[in-house]
């Protein structure tokens, strides 16, 4: 059983009657209602509650976060940013979505500026599976195509990944990769880049497997923290002059 | 429930009455009782046998594949080497054990020597944690402790691991990438250092929870395989002349 | 000065006159004009020579092997891909071109298939940069555009590369992994996709350049082989029991 | 002709006798000295001088930083740091030094602790090298032997390096990842473990040859910077509706 938590901004919902129609319970209700078909507890969070839905108790029973934002990445509170960047150090997985790319959560993880090239035009996209032995794209084909997304185009400002396990094709002419993993300190990260707030690519049922997959794969793994700082010999040091 | 089979060379056991007595049940029988404490169906598969133990139907229905050999890597018959192999790309998991980084199958998917540095003088060693996060460490502390070993030490000719999960630190003075993993076409691969046959290391708890943990991380993530070959195109290609 | 054998199957160019007309000295006549104008000593070898081309002598004063087949890669001599294999893990340079990812030296160092899928349909090919730090684009824009290419697509199996340089966008609606780099023992080699025989490619001034830097690249750094085998302790071991 | 600036704290050398001693013209002093020997243009720059010696003027004449802190981590204005990182990820290589694993800037672009054991206990280090083929090792033996230093231990809190050059043997039973390549937008990062104020290190041979290595493999790669933003299509985007 994994606890997840599905972060999300909520404004666009809030300004956008297309984004409302599309999402009438927030892009955070509807990747709620399909996490909550497999094995999970899910709760939802969002930028406007107190600690943004995030206070040290839902933080340090999460096991999964998933985070969506764009309008409002500098409404979200450093110290905050700096809890949820230390679960993850700890432990806790992060699934990072869409233009949740320039969140600070995301920048500060991967210490480069996370930019990238961008386009709203109703293009097709179609993200291709690079690693087909990785558990994120169980159940999945040799790829995914999306009718109408936003483009993200390379060069990508992203250390490269652990594992790249999707890469874009775009109708526009530019490539972009689309799913990448990320080991740091204890825990797992997987940057999925669909998810444009227009299009209702969260009701794709491969998007949603893929989320799920990645869900599993984030989750943390169970063992004591490494003990840093001054350490005592386990071997016996000779005495040299 | 993950379909593993535990090869071995069982060579060691009958020339050798001191690994004979550390291993009764062979070396593979040592390790097929731990795994089989687990929701596990283990089966075992020696040199010896016809095609040695591993025929198509064994290999078809085999999820995950341990490797234990030695004495007689060139005594294994290159149809069955390749079969194996296509079997891994295919997508079933391979636990390379010890001195199985000279066998056949490790060396042709690697595509390097495999060679290494190597003693045999009683001393100890300790594999650290480098990955805090992988799943092969769950339940790990962090380090393993194991009172006499056989050194290998570096440079060890192999592909840079995906991932590096164990270091050992050898009494010698030398150091060694104990604990790596590879992901070959849909299949993937784990390296682990330790189980000289003069030593009952595979009777040591730890040592049994990663090649434990590895099973359930090499098994087969269930997809289609991908098409290769001639493709015809998915969009419009214009007319340039 | 680095010393390159530009190695060529030289078939294309005697059975088909498109061929031969753009490339009236062979692929490896161009790809030797446009490394010769750098500090570069460069030889060509063909298929059709004895050993190929590639004697012991030939080998052991080779910097950096390039290497282009198509038709007849099973025709190469094992022994002769054998010692190519040792070379590049003794030192040696490998710049494998296009059509020779299904060569058996490139096949055998990455043990895998190497398949990909393929179409011949005069389409267009956008090359983008993928690691703008890295010395095999220096002097390359954003990325290479080609008008008429082959298609080669993914899922090509390879290895993960250790280094991603570029990803290709095609016409028809894939991407391809079309610059990786790989260590392999104490050589470099780096894979590089563009070059039908049937197009000019090598006669594009930014395709020239990738592997004119690609050369750069791959040269064997000096140092002396590390030594593998039996190891005397660096330090004492204690006697125990 | 490359441009570096040597980056020094300089408090040790004025609060210890002891290291003044090693090092009378302080460490940067005697890091400028032997890079000095190479065709390398060198300047130095410490942590007293107004910018501490950083300002726009320096940063932007700068190739590669080396970067030496211990003691005064905190004093080091976080303004620039930011100057440092935009730096570093427009193309300025950047060496990071022993203690430095605890520096702003370190910290900040690797998005990790960087955490770690430690010890000071005059024991002996050997700095094994893992990957032959790289540039940073040559001319380098099998492994760099010093006599005294102090112990950095694993775990060690960084994203997986992405080249592991040297994993280093304590004599006190400890690993560490001693050499790590990272590439992080346009430029170049190298760590390298040894040089603790109290021991001589940087008089030593080898090294220096491997921070002279780093140098020239960390120095800027030459083109222009991607272009981020909004993106005019490369190719017709069809209506759909």
């Amino acid at each position: 059983m994994i606890n997840v938590t599905v972060w999300n901004e909520n404004r666009h919902e809030q300004k956008n009657p297309v984004v409302r129609d599309i999402y009438p319970e927030g892009i955070h209700g509807a990747i709620a209602n399909f996490l909550g078909e497999e094995d999970i507890v899910v709760k939802t969070a969002t930028l406007d509650s107190p600690e943004h839905g995030l206070s040290d108790d839902v933080l340090n029973t999460t096991d999964v976060l998933v985070w969506w934002g764009h309008l409002a990445h500098d409404e979200v509170a450093d110290e905050i940013v700096e809890k949820v960047k230390t679960r993850v150090l700890d432990g806790m997985g992060l699934i990072v979505l869409h233009s949740g790319h320039f969140s600070k959560i995301f920048k500060t993880l991967m210490g480069t500026t996370c930019d990238l090239k961008w386009r709203e035009a109703d293009e097709k996209e179609r993200l291709w599976v690079i690693d087909p032995s990785h558990p994120i794209v169980e159940g999945i084909g040799e790829y995914i195509e999306l009718e109408k997304e936003e483009m993200y185009g390379e060069h990508f400002d992203i250390p490269a990944p652990d594992q790249l396990i999707f890469m874009s094709w775009f109708e526009g002419g530019e490539v972009f990769r689309s799913g990448c993993t990320y080991q740091r300190g204890n825990g797992k990260i997987f940057y999925f880049r669909p998810g444009h707030e227009t299009y209702p690519t969260y009701y794709n049922k491969e998007i949603q497997r893929v989320i799920k997959n990645a869900v599993k794969w984030t989750a943390p793994t169970k063992r004591n923290r490494p003990v840093y700082g001054n350490a005592k010999p386990l071997e016996e040091i000779k005495a040299k002059n």
